[in-house]
């Protein structure tokens, strides 16, 4: 179902890709091309990739993982209700971290588990590819991790700063929590709690 | 399922929040906080609203909104395949866009539907909480607005600048998508369309 384009139209052409800002974990980026009809423009967006992908081009690696854990014994999904800076409050999300260099995804599945709930990965179902989390604003991806988990949560693992509670859900819990406007959900989170409200699957 | 905190832990502290940049679509802010265990840190992060959620407490409104559009007639799911500048190349995605000023979820939802496809929006099914993109990177947050739709795509309402194609979806073909790996795929569009490929609805 391809777009009829009009004569003078063309593909869009990417300029040049410049940093804005010097910061350690994410950066802002401007970025010069040339639209559809041939006018220069700019967008500007955010990366933790210094440079951007769109500069090396490496787009087969995700930037984080996201764990979709079932726990087997109690039959519950995994999530945290974590503090986080940028929402100066509380989130209900999944186990998630920035992947390290040469890190593999199902080793930091693992890991960050571990870290943020002190849970034992024990198989994983499936990856996702790497997905993008909001493409206007930046070029981050994350793999999602589904996977079955053992154990029994605790925090000693977790970083003294951090601050993380695990929390289990039955489909119930999930129906639940996804009407509620009184919380702050990740997107991820919220869509996937959504299905198991209904299905009681991941 | 409250964690234990040692004698010394105390809230995570907001200190202040700064502007980095002076771009007009999206800044980079930096924030001041105290940990948990009394250390001064910062945080970068990405916003869409100046100032930042976090100083005006305007938690309530989704910057965006995201359109689950089922179209009823052919019994699928409208996707969108659209250049996106910070990936350099094609996304698949919802169509979606920025709330304007003033402008409710629904009057946005149907806007942004008809200017990226076309088609027309029969009737809103639900509508999600404002969910968070990533909340590590940004406060960014959406509303997914679930309809039905109906007409044939066409993209007379598109911007001239815009490239956008519509997709339309069978339970099938959400299945073959979410396996590719030559594509890149949002993460929103990506989870919702792995659910609709096992129950065919949304």
């Amino acid at each position: 179902m391809q777009h009829s384009e009009g004569q003078k139209n063309q593909p869009i052409e990417i300029l040049t890709v410049g940093r804005i800002t010097n910061e350690k974990f994410v950066n802002l980026y401007e970025m010069r091309y040339r639209d559809k009809i041939g006018r220069e423009k700019t967008w500007s967006y955010a990366s933790r990739s210094d440079p951007p992908k769109a500069e090396t081009g490496r787009f087969d690696a995700p930037d984080a993982v996201v764990i979709v854990a079932f726990h087997e014994t109690s039959g519950r999904l995994v999530i945290i209700k974590e503090f986080r800076i940028p929402l100066a409050g509380w989130l209900y999300g999944f186990p998630a971290g920035l992947v390290d260099e040469g890190e593999s995804i199902e080793a930091c599945a693992e890991r960050e588990l571990y870290e943020e709930t002190g849970l034992a990965l024990a198989r994983i179902r499936r990856v996702s590819p790497p997905i993008y989390s909001s493409s206007g604003l930046t070029d981050e991806s994350v793999a999602m991790v589904y996977a079955d988990c053992v154990g029994t949560p605790s925090d000693h693992a977790a970083g003294s700063a951090e601050d993380i509670e695990a929390v289990f859900v039955s489909a119930a819990d999930a129906r639940d929590l996804c009407a509620r406007r009184d919380i702050a959900f990740d997107v991820k989170t919220w869509l996937v709690l959504e299905a198991f409200g209904v299905s009681g699957k991941i």
